[in-house]
């Protein structure tokens, strides 16, 4: 088994941004694009402002490997996603990363 | 099975900050305590600021449900790593939240 490759995006959305629909379509995406793995993803509206600096949501894919976050980065689906979300986020934190699992260890 | 709880922090560590050490002492924290379920981490250090933020670490640990992620925030080893923490870093995001899987879709 290969290194995960992790794709982690945090988001404040603006006001009146059709959020919904926009989770509606970004769940559609992930299950007709094979690349990802798995998706998950969460909302906080309750943390401190401190803690959050505003950021609501939090979406994480999983890939098998790096080579498959490409491809679905280049998918034209991702593609044309991308265009809506971009114009429904006031702020936006992207990482991308190979993922060290700690705990549990990874079976060797 | 309960929704899982997700604890999710990105950083920017200090200039001259001993992440090593930091990395470390997390590793030892989720291994001591029980409460937390899995714990994976990764580092990007080539994205874009634009998307990056100036954010180059991402922690994320899964509890069982929110009752465990309670424990762990007042959980003695916690509190104690929370201020070496807090120590090294320039900036920080934390959102805590019930994880939504959406891919692949939990058994039902």
């Amino acid at each position: 088994m290969g290194e995960e490759f992790k794709h982690l995006v945090l988001v404040k959305f603006k006001e009146g941004a059709a959020v919904e629909e926009i989770l509606k379509g970004m769940e559609n995406l992930v299950s007709e694009v094979e690349a990802v793995k798995s998706f998950e993803w969460g909302q906080e509206m309750e943390g401190p402002e401190m803690l959050t600096q505003g950021f609501t949501h939090a979406f994480l894919m999983t890939f098998e490997n790096k080579e498959a976050h490409t491809a679905f980065v280049g998918h034209p689906k991702h593609v044309e996603f991308s265009a809506t979300f971009s114009a429904a986020i006031d702020k936006i934190v992207v990482l991308d990363f190979p993922a060290i699992r700690a705990k549990p260890p990874l079976p060797a």
